[in-house]
């Protein structure tokens, strides 16, 4: 009988939580106005306003994180402007080219520990003064980040003041927003976050729901015809019942942080497991995505019973290992996990 | 206390199907490959394929129906080619320019019951033929038509026949494919379709889905790396196997074919019942759209207690109207409909 | 020995007129700025805006027309925004898609003699309401038409005034503004153009120069970084010189409108002699383009002898053609092709 | 009275030689073909093309680089194809995101001395495995580069090699292919080129035209529909016998190579000359740009004589400036700047 591995792969491996298929389901038959003019993407528009302290915002819903990239791509710049983003930042990867297929340059800049600074901002825009180049307009940014880290409060005010020095705009990815508002390590709350960036998107997905991002625009007169965009790249839910209800679910009685915190113990579990093995990460681990690093003998042991992805080869002889938890991954696989360390 | 009206503005007014919703639901907590490589995914493609009679075919689920149709023009297309469509068509209108935003022009035909003929897809190819102009290469339609009425296979043959002819693509649209397929005046079945076009949709959000369409790519060869394509537009869902899911359960015991079904039958009720009392349509209903013409002022007192779209105004004292019934409308809201009728 | 036939195929059959090739070879070995800031470039826009009435205005020179177009396009207009032009306008037929490949829709829409109206403009800004559709934003006209016709003063003020009461931008395709200006039925200025349009350009190619066009954006802070955009077309000519020294010559002692008025009067001669000989036209003859009708029969006789475009066929015994006259056809050419309709 | 400053800032500075200049004004009022298909643009894609001994190549004349570059991108790569380039390169820095703006990503890569490798492109194509990313599918290189320097005929082996194992296209920018192939170092002939690429262009706006470079398409099938492309994006001239002339001169009697010789000879002679007084280079002199490194306050000083521009500053004492020659710099230019080293 086949043996099916325990997955660390990623955050999507499960389906939704309980009281987000619940809230799918709920006075399905009512009748409901379409692309985003629902009653239940009102209410969870209005939650989540809340949350950001920002009433005069705007929330847009949309399927994916891609999704919501691209469009911010689109709808926020002109032809000639550019994008500066960490070299390991999500739209310089495994978006397939999707911002250049909006028609703009992406400057990729080399990291630490995921994040870029205040300094590698200014000194792209001080490189790009004539027509002959783009001008650089959008710093993206995600936090959590691709490797697990977070944006300090100190990190995320001196992006927002040489944005706001050089007129460019602070665009924040939160595929795993959660996870970086319910880590112990985090000092920045929603409401900085929606006080200091032109635009962000909190991840559903990833963090309990079927599908779905909350595109959060804290400027609305930057794009006064955002939902054209939306709809010209795809992007308008015609029952858009469905993401309003999973972000109202997510957003009542503290259920997204409160499962992004599930997630965030559970890699502490297994972080903390690994350490006192005697093993290193890659990158400090903050959230739920992990970087330890084996010896290649161990992880090809691994891999035989986990599912995980192979980040990197520091050295001929290791791995570092990529291991992210969900707000449904069980201690019983964490265990397990550690278990298979030993010798 | 408010009254609220009864809706026959469109047919994706309700949620979705219980048996969808219960889909959905299922094995949540089964930890599944994501973006498309999903268990759930296979099942219904399976499904699918063997519905089409086309194995050697593929099926890729997207969200949205405009998500379909800007992918076809971006994966199927050279940029310097275009596309051939009835001006009816919901490229032309209602899509925000989503088609010209990946580079391609849409020729824009006057169409007959909101369909296109060889013929005129034969004028505009021989229009076309220099370097100066686009070449035209894909042929659009959708079945059934944005007016509900239906192509015939005798239709659809003569226009494979020219793009066969002139080595163009036959793309059909089939946001409203299960009305078509389920309407007594349809000649055409799925496998029709699949032996005839190239690629097409099959809608998921307007007969019973909560959202999703079903794409077939019936000659992969076109387009090996369609995949790209997909993740490129932000229409790859990472967790798919909520698409995956809801179209296995439209698949399983014939429950596409009857939701249409049921949703046609209550627009054949509505479209006797406004015949009988005197009043005729702009397009012969075929499905479960229908356009009936009243006088203005009955239109005036109608909305009052019912939605729909004023659909055009054939003259200065009369409109046509478009009413949309789904699976879920009840035989009452009929009933009161043409009860509203009588003065 | 091979025989060549005349040719009225068009008006850039041959190459620049003398003072043209003239300036083009002065100070060649003068070391100059390049990309529009070379001193020639200069002296040209200032004679251009002088003749404009409108020293505030900017000139670019591009190198073609269909490069201005698109320039134009991809400079003025957001994502979501559309054209509207004629059906026989050049950027719905003769320019392979450039406008779509900018990402814009155009709205084609029927013509009289070539020429759309204000209430043609109005009926399709007030059908597109909501975000499912583009936005029409720009009015696309070209004078003299494709057919070679004119816009009047009144039809002009007519088309601004929709375009101001509806927050549109006027744009004029000037590739034949010459044989406009120069025509004996215009009513135009070109300060009256630079007054009503937002951007026009004004044709070199077409009217005495070897290449090259005077695009003029009337006002400058619709488009501040409009240099990036002309390089991210590929449209800034490194020696730019070459574009100033040519147009500086065509608007010193008037050769710009003296050559047009040359072709123009070759083309009236040509048409006088038509019409004497019992033909008619499908255009009016206004500029140097004219459309006479010819039995076919005739056609095939002079097509032996003469170089030409047939436009179409009114019936199925005669044809419409295009005859182009230029600064440089002789009195010889004209006086052979009426010959030639004597059987 | 004011005081031009003698210009090293590039190799466009001046105008076109006089035997470009007679071409361009010879035979000016015979009639031709436009867009391509005169007879000047035949003689002298002939003669190109046995330069390259590639009869069956084809040859297409655009106005700039820039242009060439970008029609490249949209013509040879699909949508989710990208570019590998030196971060040196032209299109990563001075084209305002033309490539970009076509769709496709360019991966910018660490540069030696403006060159990229085998070994490197290598490693970019290893890392894009899954449809989560682009595709790379085209190797940029410049011939000379950006940096003046040159790739060696086993560089150039070595990277169609990797191409040919990977299926990508090789594409050289030859803005500056005439002083590559003048040089001394030089070990690559076109023919070389021609069979080492799949496309490049021969630069004739930096070498002795007024404008113009020459697209060579290696393999036509390639792009069956080139012509398309260019018209597309502006590119195609309607008087390209102006294009045609300009090559027809160049590459009668070995124009192009002697006056991309006189240009590499007077830099040769700027070089030894400040080699001589004791400055070093950042990028070895090889042809017609060299960029010697001095103290600041000189470099302040030679301002004031001389144009250039500061490349960089290795550190806070002293610039890298960038010296341009051009086949019409006279040697006295050459002797002031080296009189003015001494202090």
């Amino acid at each position: 009988m086949q043996h099916t591995p325990i997955s660390f792969r990623n955050d999507y491996s499960e389906g939704a939580h309980p009281l987000v298929l619940e809230a799918l389901a709920r006075d399905s038959l009512k009748q409901e106005q379409g692309y985003g003019d629902d009653s239940a993407s009102a209410r969870a528009s209005k939650l989540i306003l809340e949350s950001c302290e920002r009433p005069d915002a705007q929330v847009h819903f949309v399927s994916g994180g891609t999704q919501a990239n691209l469009v911010a791509s689109a709808a926020l710049l002109q032809p000639y402007e550019s994008i500066i983003a960490a070299a390991s930042g999500h739209i310089c990867i495994h978006e397939s080219g999707a911002i250049e297929a909006t028609g703009h340059k992406v400057h990729e800049l080399p990291h630490s520990q995921g994040k870029i600074t205040a300094a590698q901002v200014e000194a792209i825009v001080s490189m790009h003064a004539d027509e002959h180049m783009v001008r650089p307009r959008m710093v993206f940014i995600s936090h959590s980040t691709e490797l697990g880290t977070l944006y300090s409060r100190h990190d995320l005010e001196a992006l927002a003041a040489v944005c706001t020095k050089h007129d460019l705009l602070l665009y924040v990815d939160g595929a795993r927003m959660g996870s970086a508002l319910a880590s112990t390590r985090n000092d920045l709350s929603l409401a900085d976050i929606a006080r200091l960036a032109d635009a962000f998107y909190i991840g559903g997905t990833k963090n309990g729901a079927l599908f779905g991002e909350a595109f959060v625009l804290c400027k609305p007169d930057r794009s006064p015809y955002f939902r054209n965009h939306l709809k010209q790249r795809g992007a308008l839910l015609a029952k858009s019942r469905a993401l309003g209800a999973q972000f109202e679910a997510l957003f009542t009685g503290g259920l997204f942080l409160s499962l992004a915190e599930q997630a965030n113990t559970t890699a502490m579990l297994l972080a903390d497991g690994i350490r006192s093995r005697g093993f290193s990460f890659a990158y400090e681990p903050m959230t739920n995505q992990i970087f330890p690093t084996f010896p290649k003998q161990l992880v090809g042991r691994l891999q035989k019973e986990f599912a995980f992805y192979i980040w990197d080869s520091p050295d001929a002889d290791h791995d570092t290992i990529r291991l992210v938890t969900s707000w449904a991954t069980p201690e019983s696989s964490v265990q397990a996990f550690l278990d298979a360390l030993v010798v």
